[in-house]
């Protein structure tokens, strides 16, 4: 548990103040949430949600919807105070007894931070288009014999998705004994998502959903695991009373509900991914194949170009923090949103 | 950490299912809440949080109004999803090293759930109207050299609340390596309230709040941590990011400016507590004084009391789990409230 804060995207209220900057004031590229933001069914539901009553400890009607709509029992559901929870206290379950992890680098910065000790990373790099080498990665794991894996697919921040016979590959090489968490936060806002949930019948494969970035809910917090009943429990047992509030629950059985919503966002995200990535070739920069909501950029001094950006009221993720100091993170808005993105970037790099 | 789900009050939504109620058909006596329910500014202020965007990671906002208040430094406080967060991650915190815990019993299940392995228990007796021996506990902190002590003043739920003095006993006993936690979540609500803030100036006390009962916040999940700083940098580097949502920060802040509705909560406690008090007595039933919102009630067989009132769509906390079979505890309500309580209650003894 590090006891320095983890780097993310999103605001910063602090860094805002200093800028002199109101977050009604900056357009946020920095975290990858839908562009539509949440469905008008999810705002009616949050807003009639009884603020006062204690939330219901098992998030018994959400589990029920997700079990219906995933095809999964019941008892293989955990919800989660969003994504980041479980990610600790399946950690703290899986790694008491001191085993190791793997990561699949770069990546979201919290599996290490819950991951603890013994830490190894297998990192992919630029070269190899940030391509992980699945033969040396099963090799690695068969050597290492992990407790826990993490990789997110699609990853972020370098948008790669890996099919599901790459993914059915490591999970065999982690065997009985290691879980692989497969993260897929992005599947659902992917050009061409495939369902991970029929690995859960692999046994060690747990799956993670954070329902804050599909369904625009940052703000609530709200996901979940499936996985193995066992699985469930251990990571269960450490989470603390109330831990998911009662709007996040009214608000994540509404989300369910609305499919349009999403297909509505996806092609939004597509038609300004389209226009992004033409648009950074035309700066002459360097993108990274995405097969989701948000584009890894090569500019050279990621902070300084983020800090420039910020001063104009667009704020982008710098990846020093995921060991890539020249690379920064773009979620696909709207498209005369990413014009006005690509109108300072213009701006900035004549000016650098 | 308990692998059993620790017993709390609230409404559980399976049990309602179980016995064909909807949660809107009952009227809860279980929670200890703000009978007025939150306040409209409140309720405005949650209805107008962004749902999508990531919630401020340091609660900068409501940690700046809570110091303004309360008169303490802003590094002296973290907010916590809901006190019991607060609990567990400070319990985890302090006693890492597996130092001994002491719990002022009987209370809160949190405490015990969150404190792990060695707990000992100072437990009050009816005997002695659920006082503890103030001089008998200092003997025992001194002897017992706890790595922290759990005290809940006012006592939920025996409604016991010691005097400064005492506490200020306790502290000292404790020593400079131990911390006493205060939680007085109940204080608020309390006919004659008194400061403890002042007692962080002895070092080595805590103060935990609760927003969920005075501000009727429990759906949303507010509390807050007042302690030196280094029990707060402790307990912050085991919280994971965005544990606090927007809707709560946003509640938090509307909640602490409207005090006219906390004042107007604390009239219609009195009145409905003076009245359950000479009702329930006229029933022959003894009532523990309480200085607070909630009334300890001996009434022979607390679970089929429980679930005979239920049936009535009136739910009340069997205090079974506090090691008093023979107990309710009964939050105070509007005296309308109260009064159908009173009946159901007179036709259930009636039956019994």
């Amino acid at each position: 548990m590090g006891r320095t804060k983890t780097v993310h995207g999103g605001l910063d209220a602090a860094e805002l103040r200093h800028y002199d900057l109101r977050v009604e004031d900056v357009l946020d590229f920095s975290a990858n949430i839908n562009p539509l933001g949440p469905s008008p069914l999810v705002r009616e539901a949050a807003a009639a949600a009884d603020l006062s009553a204690y939330p219901d400890r098992d998030s018994l009607a959400l589990r029920e919807a997700l079990a219906e709509r995933l095809g999964v029992p019941i008892d293989h559901l955990l919800v989660g105070n969003g994504s980041t929870e479980l990610i600790h206290i399946l950690a703290r379950s899986r790694l008491r007894s001191g085993g190791r992890c793997l990561i699949f680098a770069p990546t979201f910065g919290e599996y290490e931070a819950a991951a603890g000790a013994e830490v190894h990373c297998l990192t992919a790099t630029e070269a190899h288009g940030f391509r992980w080498p699945i033969g040396e990665a099963v090799a690695a794991i068969r050597e290492l014999q992990p407790a826990l894996v993490f990789l997110c697919n699609p990853n972020n921040p370098t948008g790669l998705y890996l099919e599901r016979d790459a993914v059915e590959q490591l999970a065999a090489a982690a065997g009985e004994h290691g879980l692989l968490l497969l993260d897929d936060a992005y599947a659902s806002l992917a050009d061409s998502p495939w369902d991970a949930m029929p690995l859960l019948g692999n046994g060690n494969v747990a799956i993670l959903r954070s329902m804050t970035k599909d369904h625009a809910l940052a703000g609530v917090r709200l996901g979940y695991l499936a996985a193995q009943p066992e699985v469930i429990d251990g990571a269960r047992a450490l989470q603390h009373a109330w831990s998911v509030n009662a709007v996040a629950q009214a608000a994540g059985l509404a989300a369910l509900a609305d499919e349009a919503h999403l297909a509505a966002a996806c092609e939004v995200i597509r038609e300004g991914k389209g226009y992004l990535w033409a648009e950074l070739d035309t700066l002459g920069l360097t993108v990274s194949p995405s097969a989701t909501n948000f584009l890894l950029v090569k500019v050279g001094d990621a902070g300084g170009v983020r800090r420039a950006l910020l001063r104009r009221g667009l704020a982008v993720r710098d990846c020093a923090s995921f060991g890539l100091p020249e690379h920064i993170r773009v979620a696909v808005r709207r498209k005369p949103e990413c014009a006005r993105l690509i109108e300072a970037l213009r701006e900035v790099l004549a000016d650098g």
